[in-house]
């Protein structure tokens, strides 16, 4: 049998059909030898025990002592108890209800006229899920158009508060989990402010999401903001997209979100299978294991070919890195876990380094996402334009990802492909929901928490430490303590935090707005107020 | 002396100060050894000498004959000829006098209403730089608002003009260095095709960056488009953008290209000393060979703590990646080099990754981008705005910076900080040419031609054998041919294209413009024109 033939025959052996969810997956480029399925079968029937237990309601998360019961979100006659499946389905009919009234201009700005505008205020997980489906989702039916703030960037915030323009017809969501984050604060703040110079009141025009009793919740209640919705302990910033973090942005901007549901909905369904043949979420954890042999050694590219899915590799960047990426298994042992994921879209990364992929340094597997509907609307003219007879661009998009896909075989480079019958809402509840158990099933295999994030707050720490360090910094000056970064550091009774203190005056010295000065090289400077 | 004050003496004999292009490069948190830089010395000595023979005008691309000579663009006194010194000054003043005339309304649409919109339409280095510039240095002052076609994706283009709305305002500029790549080609159709629904002329609103004679090149002259601007074969897609690739764009948006060139001049001149202590491309290359052992064992993450830069790691996958990833090395021997590059910006990608970043698979060295003034205009409301007392957002944004950079030294993580003074068209000039230069030297370094993309041609072949594949299977099912992909693949005589057949036909009955039915399951389909 020739090379290609053989490669034919291994597809048909290894593609997952799952026409249920019009999604299929070929695993048959991946170099995997025909007894790793059968020799990895054990290990993949305890993920998926581990994972009913799980969903059934297990404290899933022990750092924490919490409950994971994001897919109960899709399904809340699951919830292991009758108060959660009543939370989540109030939320739900709160979250359309509150869609409607804004939709019918019910609730509408205090002028009276409609919101068209959508300011999303988050960070994280409360950004990436809303940003990814408001750019896979948009067409001309938009009730409104979205605009993020997702950093604590005051010149980004500056820039997109002139790109709204319009700020008397802005609804502005503010998303935060624990309601205490502080770039999500500060977007808050700088909103607040720009409603305020144009003469409007803030609280009139925003909304919460966040954990009860939060911070936040707490100044929405006090504000009499127009609406409040639930965030949960048992639902991860990085599977929040279909609480009320994804689903109210999306049914503001007039998606359809019982579709989404639905579509994740459905994948639960299927990938809860403990059939390894059919489950294409364990297929998708197996070939991860496979391809980094259990340790992330090689790193993830996702290439869907739609301009639409852009932004799926930085939505997975979270969900996948964040979850996996781990010091220690659940025995305590150090690992250095990981899976790194990358990517945009093709064609247009073969013209940025698929070059690298083809010939270069082979640490990496590729996942191809095809959508085969070109269109997703019937008459989209471009779609249907021929650019040569019997050619359309589509055709080319689909020739591209064919020709890449050939092009890595033939220098042993492996790739998955996922393919989806077209993309719309239900699409991207099912993608969503496939790789979150994927993750899931994949924690399993290698032993480790997927729920928690215990290297985040480090960094968070330390950023506080350089907040508090400067606050004495700028008293220190203010009282008349001119010196050098060493000087001061001597004078704080801080001789450790010499470069940072040193970093600090930098920063202030170039934002006028302190009035600190400095005078001469900057290693060796001198600071005065 | 502790640990914290070792590194501050690290940092300071270590840190690279450029003050007259406003940069500074710490590479302290690098672990390399005393010895490191001594030994690599007479290396880094040669990769200048080679670097002295390309911008004397070698052929330093010998595979493809050319000269390589984006660094005249910027200072054409360097061209090795009177007539390169020539052709780029006139193609200077070609730009900036056709920006003025389309600003001033002298070039106006066919109605006599000034162009307001401009949509680029290119790809892989015709779209990047552009893309790169557009969002670093948009601001209310924008003569114009941009848009790309940046894929060949139909549903992304329809996307695109929705967004646009008014044609009859909009100047396209479609740029295609060799004129003839496949994607840009049918970008510029869809866009015709809307200008003619829209009753407009596409000649009297297009203008065409590429190469003279190109297929592009003669459909402008031959259309009498409203203007046409040169690409040479001395300057590579991925270092095109201070040609008019990305001069044309930024001058039409208003931008300052004089002050981008001048920071790319500027640059060049800085990094062109042999001076190791002194030169920030060649401690970036060093830093690349350390990490990675001169192989690419590790990836490089991009963090700029700046909205602006987002697009900057992108920008650099090319740069970097096709660049860098090569087969071979320039002796022939197999080498498989590379250098993976991803990152979005800070501090938002600290609640994506960085939790992998920090405890997670050690994989990487980190690069951050540190911008010390956090506005770019002085009555900015949110740059001044304080959060808390004596705290503003941006001063988070430092913080954030910071912790995580501390964080990730704590857990013995790698990396480099590059900061500057503020950001405006003379940085962004700046940061183009040292990671130009840096991707230059670290080539010799690892002794490979950075100039040529040899695997980038193996998908564009299997690409175009896709769509030749599919005409004759169109032909053959309007024929009569009806049957399952390995009955076509036999009546085709191409038995071993089975699995190409296979998933073109998927494609083909997904887009209803083919006229192609099948029936049954995927895998044993039969299909029927």
């Amino acid at each position: 049998m020739s090379p290609a033939l053989a490669l034919w025959k291994r597809y048909q052996n290894h593609l997952c059909l799952c026409p249920s969810i019009g999604l299929s997956l070929d695993i048959a480029r991946m170099n995997f030898s025909d007894d790793f399925l059968p020799s990895i079968q054990p290990a993949i029937t305890e993920a998926y025990s581990a994972m009913d237990a799980l969903e059934a309601g297990a404290i899933a998360n022990p750092d924490e002592k919490r409950m994971v019961g994001h897919y109960w979100l899709r399904n809340p006659a699951l919830a292991p108890s009758p108060e959660l499946r009543q939370a989540i389905t109030s939320a739900l009919t709160q979250i359309k209800s509150f869609a409607a009234d804004i939709h019918s201009a019910k609730i509408a700005s205090p002028s009276g006229k409609p919101f068209i505008n959508l300011l999303i205020i988050g960070i994280g997980g409360s950004a990436l899920g809303p940003q990814f489906i408001a750019d896979a989702l948009t067409s001309s039916a938009d009730k409104m158009k979205t605009f993020f703030f997702d950093n604590t960037d005051p010149d980004g915030m500056d820039r997109e508060l002139h790109r709204i323009g319009n700020l008397a017809q802005t609804l502005t969501v503010v998303i935060s989990k624990s309601g205490g984050t502080k770039e999500t604060r500060n977007g808050m703040l700088a909103a607040q402010a720009a409603y305020q110079a144009a003469n409007l009141h803030f609280a009139q025009h925003a909304v919460a999401v966040t954990g009860d009793g939060s911070e936040l919740d707490q100044a929405a209640k006090a504000g009499a903001w127009l609406a409040r919705f639930p965030m949960w302990d048992w639902v991860g910033g990085r599977t929040s997209v279909t609480s009320a973090v994804g689903l109210l942005p999306a049914a503001l901007q007039g998606f359809d979100i019982d579709a989404l549901l639905a579509g994740a909905r459905d994948t639960d369904s299927l990938t809860r299978l403990h059939d390894t043949a059919r489950n294409p979420a364990a297929r998708l954890a197996l070939m991860w294991f496979h391809a980094g042999s259990g340790k992330g050694l090689k790193d993830m590219v996702v290439l869907p070919y739609k301009d639409r899915l852009l932004l799926f590799s930085r939505y997975l960047q979270q969900l996948v890195m964040e979850s996996l990426g781990k010091e220690k298994d659940l025995a305590g042992h150090t690992v250095l876990q990981g899976l790194a994921v990358y990517g945009n879209k093709g064609s247009t990364d073969q013209h940025a380094y698929v070059q690298q992929l083809r010939e270069g340094i082979n640490n990496f597997f590729v996942t191809f996402i095809e959508v085969l509907s070109d269109s997703t609307s019937p008459s989209a003219p471009s779609s249907s334009l021929f650019v040569e007879k019997d050619v359309t661009s589509g055709d080319y998009l689909h020739g591209f990802f064919q020709g890449t896909r050939s092009a890595l075989t033939q220098t042993q480079r492996e790739s998955i492909t996922l393919t989806i019958d077209r993309l719309d809402a239900r699409a991207i509840g099912s993608l969503i929901a496939l790789f979150e158990r994927a993750v899931g099933l994949y924690a399993s295999l290698v032993n480790i928490n997927a729920y928690h994030q215990p290297g985040v707050e480090a960094g968070k720490k330390a950023a506080t430490a350089v907040i508090n360090l400067q606050l004495k910094i700028l008293t220190h000056l203010r009282g008349g303590g001119a010196g050098t970064a060493e000087q001061i550091a001597a004078a704080l009774k801080l001789p450790d935090e010499v470069e940072t203190i040193h970093l600090t005056l930098r920063h202030l010295v170039a934002n006028p707005a302190h009035k600190i000065k400095s005078t001469g090289n900057p290693l060796t400077a001198t600071y005065s107020a």
